[in-house]
């Protein structure tokens, strides 16, 4: 169970027109289920920081298969997760990485976009996930 | 002073039998006296970003002989330890970790454990320990 | 002058089709004129291990603006620049990293393929680098 | 298509085994199809320092999905994969590390050991893997 190239390409489309369509600027990253990169487009002009960004919330919402915002939620000060930021060589737990799941519901992947506000960040990543 | 590979797989059997009692997935990492990884169990499906953190636990727990939970307490914003997560190539610091003592007290080692609340991961954890 | 994301794209599509008619699998990346990453795609059943050689190959390529095969004629045992991969985070210097121009012979980025013998990997690079 | 750790744990039994029949100490990991470890046990007495290569071993069999003595034939002063070791957060390719294959020969993860000659070292990762 493991997404395909062509499902990553097409998800990245779909990102990309998102991205546009919010007059956004973005770096798009696709991991496999085993968390590792299969597909990758940064738009011209898309901040540079945001390039490991994406990827690292790509991996984040692979790692633990929810939503990259979930985690920061409970990894605030005083949370159940407190600085779990430091395991996995840096995550990324603010909203933009979402997993991506099979028509069975198994996850094949995860999708991080980074570049905006994490609201549109989450939207773009979102609009990437909608196509499988 | 040191835990025997007979001793951390019958830890890690214990480890493992709690945690399909409480219905999750665990990674399993128990380090001996030197803080270094002696045995290790990922169990089917258990969340891939667990791995490094299971490992994390066990280690900063022996780092410090004490339970990774405590070290959370002083490591918070104000805190008298903030931030030490920094330290180690990376700590872990809410529960999950516990120190692994002999008859007489002395640690021989410590376990790790990661995959579910930080309250059932310090439970197999537990579990694992109390086979000493 | 930089390469663009839409010729980014153009030449992983003409280095994915060499690849197929090479019956190989390719991990491909293209990098800008910062040396960042800007486009990437890992063929299905591609090496997992050459995910991260195929970016580092054009990173190279792009870091010293020449093919990385020249660069480790140069880091042989005795060579002028005996072991400089130990440089820039990792670097790797057999073929497969190709600077990419444009009309004008400006290097506006650069491309790094692996996943077969060297031969193959810097004959894709080249069909990859030919479109622009 | 992924090692199971039941699996993992049957092969780390027939390692040790054979590591004890020929009189040595070793350090066992075993990775899954993503080359993630999955189990791991280090003997008593064996070589610390042959923690972490018996890791990098089992990586590097899957990254390329074959032996890790093969890999270091063509990575020699000279050779077409020359310090292709740089790659990946460092490869170890000398022998000791074996791709796990199912019966239908996917492969389905990798054994890495450590702990003596690399005789000895392939030896002990071998007999693991004809367990599958």
């Amino acid at each position: 169970m493991n997404i395909t190239l062509e499902q990553a390409e097409k998800i990245i489309v779909a990102a990309k027109s998102k991205s546009s369509e919010l007059n956004t600027k973005m770096n798009i990253a696709i991991v496999d289920s085993g968390a590792n990169l299969i597909a990758f487009a940064r738009m011209d002009g898309a901040w540079l920081g945001s390039l490991d960004i994406s990827i690292k919330k790509a991996k984040t919402a692979r790692f633990f298969d929810m939503d990259t915002g979930i985690i920061g939620e409970l990894s605030q000060p005083g949370g159940s997760l407190y600085n779990i930021e430091h395991s996995n060589n840096g995550l990324i737990t603010f909203p933009g990485g979402i997993p991506i799941k099979d028509a069975d519901g198994n996850v094949i992947g995860a999708i991080g976009v980074s570049g905006s506000t994490v609201e549109n960040d989450h939207a773009v990543a979102k609009a990437g996930t909608e196509v499988i």
